[in-house]
């Protein structure tokens, strides 16, 4: 049992703890050893008694803490106290549902920052059109990027996708609102030649218009314009998902139509579905914490879970600071 | 004949230029005079007699032209022809499908900024799910902007939305990260501020998340950011709508079932064909340009024509100007 993974979980923050519970208590995988953090009303739900530790704390993180106090404030919280025993090499990776602000602001203040990185970006992979995925970063966790941050997350986006999906020179496109290199605002001007200069197989500017339809392994963003491209994309697709089904249940004649492509529209609800994508991650602190939606069921938190033995695996961590402490 | 309107179109620049010799020959409208410029090859095929000046340019200008020097290196070309007989008050309001860099660079160098104004916000009218519509600014002019640019984006957006649409005092909501009021980077907490104090019906921020679905008048946004939410928009409406079709279009099965909800389809492309909203626009030049896609057809330019008519007749730029003036 000496190289059991130890996988850890904050159930608070999850809209619907009884799906993790359903989860962790259905889980069977002897190559992980399950470490939960909630309340004891909640832990005492959890019936599996083999590869699984229960952290009884005392305390929860909300949306409305400040997220820059929480690991501070709230030491007993689920989220806290399964970050510490991150720190403290008791587990290998932490996941959470909880609040982003105070995840990424505790992943950072408690985990540290690799050499070299400034501010830590969040990333998530996103679908397109095709079947093709694409990492995007950052999603908002650094609104204030420098050229320099943007070059360390496709540097570093770059390693994640090598290693995780076994691309060996991962293609990076730069968000900006031209695809001409003179487009954007000073910020992406400069990454812009940093990234030329400095990332292997970068292939330039690329617009939102295109954002379903391209075929790079990396998007990067600044962390206001990646917000509000993630979010879009969501939003739009969310509309117009209910627009069409505004359609299909006017009258009896488009119910019939609906009926007939309904297999067709399921696969295209799955893809928007991005629970098969594993959580969020930051990208430049020392150890691995992933965030899964607010809203994850069973197959997202299975899907993290797998992120996670694959990100402990592969060592990616441990390559990610070799890497940016040799500067390359 | 005093008091008819002189409305410019440069028909270069235009996908298919057909499309505007066509809406050109057709359009009657005792009120207006058209005054189109073009090359000779062009105008020979317009074929309107009445209330039409044509003016015969030798110059064309190029997506691959800098925009910055269009006004100076191509002054016989349709665009700055048209733009300087804007300036000179030989025509009302110019139309153009141009290059948007040389339309906006231009537009801003010939006519000049209303004072008060350090750099001038593109505009758009956007729809919603709903029949709702909104205007999005700015769509990428100022990708450096300041707080106060912000501040007057909504100022002048209200000014637009009062007197083209009758609304009497348009809300405002300003894109950004999240809903809170300490969300954003140092440009948009100060613009959230500024807009709190001087905004009447200011609403707080948005997401993209909601921007298909709110009911807002005006949403401002700084120019980086709202291009990606603009293109993303369009590029994840067409996606989609691509995925749509690939799902009809499977088997006999769906392609029944694409017949039969048909009409409902055709009013969701509808909704997303932006040409009955008229052009793009910029808030805080002293005069009215507005610019039509290049993809625009006969409809897109009709509907440009009754803005610049709507714009003219309320007299909305010389209330720009005054109100601006008056620090208001």
């Amino acid at each position: 049992m000496h190289n059991i993974m130890k996988i850890g979980i904050d159930i608070l923050g999850i809209d619907n703890p009884e799906r993790i519970i359903n989860f962790v208590n259905n889980y069977k995988d002897s190559e992980v050893e399950l470490y939960v953090y909630g309340l004891e009303e909640t832990l005492i739900k959890i019936t599996k008694t083999e590869n699984i530790v229960k952290n009884v704390c005392t305390e929860e993180v909300y949306m409305s803490d400040d997220s820059a106090r929480v690991h501070r404030k709230k030491k007993d919280s689920s989220m806290i106290r399964m970050l510490d025993d991150l720190k403290n090499q008791i587990i290998d990776v932490a996941i959470t549902g909880g609040s982003t602000g105070a995840f990424m602001a505790s992943s950072v203040f408690m985990i540290g920052r690799i050499e070299g990185i400034s501010k830590p970006g969040l990333a998530s992979l996103l679908p397109t059109r095709s079947d093709h995925k694409f990492l995007l970063t950052d999603l908002g966790a650094n609104v204030e990027a420098k050229p320099d941050d943007l070059l360390n997350y496709a540097k570093l986006g770059q390693l994640y996708m090598k290693y995780i999906y076994n691309i060996e020179t991962p293609s990076v496109a730069l968000l900006n609102v031209g695809v001409e290199e003179s487009k954007g605002n000073k910020v992406y001007k400069d990454a812009h030649k940093l990234m030329k200069a400095e990332v292997a197989n970068f292939k330039g500017n690329i617009e939102g218009r295109e954002i379903l339809e391209h075929q790079f392994d990396i998007v990067v963003a600044e962390g206001f314009a990646g917000n509000v491209l993630l979010k879009t994309i969501e939003g739009v697709a969310k509309s117009l998902g209910k627009m069409i089904k505004g359609i299909f249940l006017q009258n009896l004649k488009t119910k019939i139509g609906a009926l007939l492509v309904k297999k067709g529209i399921n696969a295209f609800r799955k893809k928007f579905d991005y629970s098969e994508y594993g959580g969020a991650f930051l990208l430049g602190i020392k150890k691995p914490t992933i965030k899964v939606h607010g809203a994850a069921d069973e197959n997202a938190l299975y899907y993290a879970v797998q992120q996670a033995k694959q990100i402990h695996k592969t060592k990616l961590y441990d390559i990610m600071i070799e890497t940016m402490e040799k500067g390359e």
